[in-house]
């Protein structure tokens, strides 16, 4: 099973709106398939992995890392070619939440006389669904915060120079963050001041573009920005109420909009946003800033993650902080994290955290 | 070499204005004798050794962290006492900096048929003894920079709560670092602020009492402080012309007073305040904020090492940075570190860094 999830998270961020799901075959004691779901949410990994199995998926077990599904989508039910393939147990690490699979996949292969057993690596098989069943519950992506600090926290000089705070391994691994989600998002602050593509440049990471996403309330994305270098998508999400010539400008040059209610302090709903993108099919969005999109995010409890590139270096007190303010008055109120995971990259380090559960929502 | 390091490292912050050596005497490749400078910085640490090894230490080889001192100080010369035991061979790590010394006791126990070696583990040795060698070398103390800090390089909420950022395991932590540094400091704003005591509070840990001096060009320290609850030295470094009866009710407290021209920014003159303490047998000191003395220190590129403590949690950008501004105006100018080590401390993480040369100083 855990090499199944480690097949899943390879496909993270190029399997939307689907879930990324690996399936590893084992008969007598011998890996004879293994599958994912392949770049653009289909086929499924069982499929491919029975593919792989060919005969030998007889009397096999097959390690799931989502419940099959047993509806007809754009592909048959994997339930079917399960049953198909003779395969006598199966092994599922979650429930799809789904309400059209949630049990009812579990049920059928178990129907056919099929043993199956449900629950192996469930947590871990939680955190490589996360966007997926984030999206399902709440209608919300899992949303990524990416950060690239000094020590003290700083982004940019106070003349606002910022390039390059982080060395070349450490934006090598920010690309590859990218990859892993389904969208990139960005302030219009951000896009003014550094005027990032946004994408994935790693060869062969990201076979599903990388969709980019500008929080542009005041519609300030200029015709001429690097964003629409790229083939991949490029949303721009922001208020109604644009002179329609210009919008009709930047639909030319490849952006599509996304409608979000302003917020009352300025910038855009954070919520509203969120759901916008959800119902866009984002299950995992990677926020790369600014400072102000970030804070609001946090503000209002919305961020899942952290990702946090720290240089060894210090800027001091007049640089541009990371973080706008987030309404912490008390050390009670701040918002807490546990960390998941560390990297070095170069003379930087990568933290990997997660937001605490009931700490993040101070504003 | 590499153990009578270890012995010399465990006895730093002990043995101001001495440094702080280990010795291990090693007979048909069996260790004989081991010895380190006693608290107080006598005896010293070949005497030591050379009474465990007793007559064992005829013919064998003395490992030593720093050259063996030939002059008579407090203490008779360590090299007559080689010599004496009959030791064969001598190793040294480190040629002594003191002009007494400079590589006079090597041809002194050459001079007397030993063997001599230098130069093992130098690099190494140089770390230990950085604070005695910058003390000899610049008549400046090795200073290192405690930060204790959000991620987002914050150490108190908008609203002053500071109280704590870190878990008690970072703490504690901080307590041995204060326990292998001569001296703590603080400015009076943060002694206004936390009223901290500055003491190690260790068991058995730091048997010379750490000195702690507070950075006090206005002369606020209050009569009430905490600091004078401890037995172990106050020193308020303070600019001239202060009210005598003011400075004689905090000499009545247990303050001992160091006179340092002020800055004209405000504060005292940071080399000044510097060059003071290594006057009084300072070697190294632990710099534990607040935010504007670390700044002033690493502005005039006086800083040599940082230990910063980091706490998984944010507070945003309208927390108290930990760090006031240190004149960065371009990425060039940034200073730079090098980590040379990190910790787990429960929840938090320090990391421990040297200020890269030439970088520092931004001013």
């Amino acid at each position: 099973m855990s090499s199944a999830l480690a097949l899943a998270a390879r496909g993270l961020g190029n399997t939307w709106p689907n879930p990324s799901v690996g399936c590893v075959i084992v008969r007598d004691g011998r890996v004879v398939g293994r599958g994912r779901t392949r770049p653009g949410g289909r086929p499924h990994a069982e499929t491919e992995a029975l593919r792989a199995a060919g005969e030998a998926a007889r009397g096999a077990t097959a390690y799931v890392t989502l419940e099959p599904c047993c509806h007809w989508g754009r592909t048959p039910p994997c339930t079917d070619a399960l049953i198909a393939a003779g395969v006598a147990r199966v092994v599922v690490a979650l429930r799809d939440p789904d309400p059209r699979v949630d049990g009812v996949g579990l049920q059928r292969l178990r129907d056919a006389g099929i043993e199956v057993e449900v629950g192996l690596l469930e947590e871990e098989a939680r955190r490589v669904n996360a966007g997926f069943l984030k999206r399902f519950g709440c209608g919300l992506p899992m949303v990524t915060v990416k950060l690239a600090t000094t020590m003290d926290g700083r982004i940019a000089t106070r003349t606002g120079e910022s390039q390059w705070i982080t060395g070349p391994e450490a934006r090598r691994l920010a690309h590859a963050l990218r990859g892993a989600h389904d969208a990139v998002m960005a302030g219009s602050g951000t896009l003014l001041a550094d005027d990032p593509e946004l994408t994935c440049r790693l060869p062969g990471y990201a076979p599903v573009p990388t969709v980019r996403v500008v929080a542009d309330a005041r519609l300030r994305t200029p015709l001429r920005a690097r964003l629409f270098n790229s083939e991949a998508p490029a949303w721009i999400a922001t208020a109604p109420g644009h002179d329609p010539a210009s919008m009709a400008a930047l639909e030319q040059r490849g952006a599509a909009f996304i409608d979000v209610p302003a917020a009352p302090g300025g910038g855009l709903e954070p919520e509203a946003l969120l759901r916008a993108l959800a119902g866009k099919g984002i299950t995992r969005l990677l926020v790369e800033g600014g400072a102000a999109l970030a804070a609001s995010l946090l503000r209002a409890g919305l961020v899942d993650r952290v990702a946090w590139f720290t240089a060894p270096s210090v800027i001091g007190g007049d640089g541009r902080a990371g973080l706008d303010p987030i309404g912490v008055e008390t050390l009670a109120a701040m918002p807490r994290l546990k960390v998941t995971g560390r990297r070095q990259a170069g003379d930087c380090w990568l933290v990997e955290a997660d937001l605490m559960p009931g700490d993040a929502a101070t504003g």
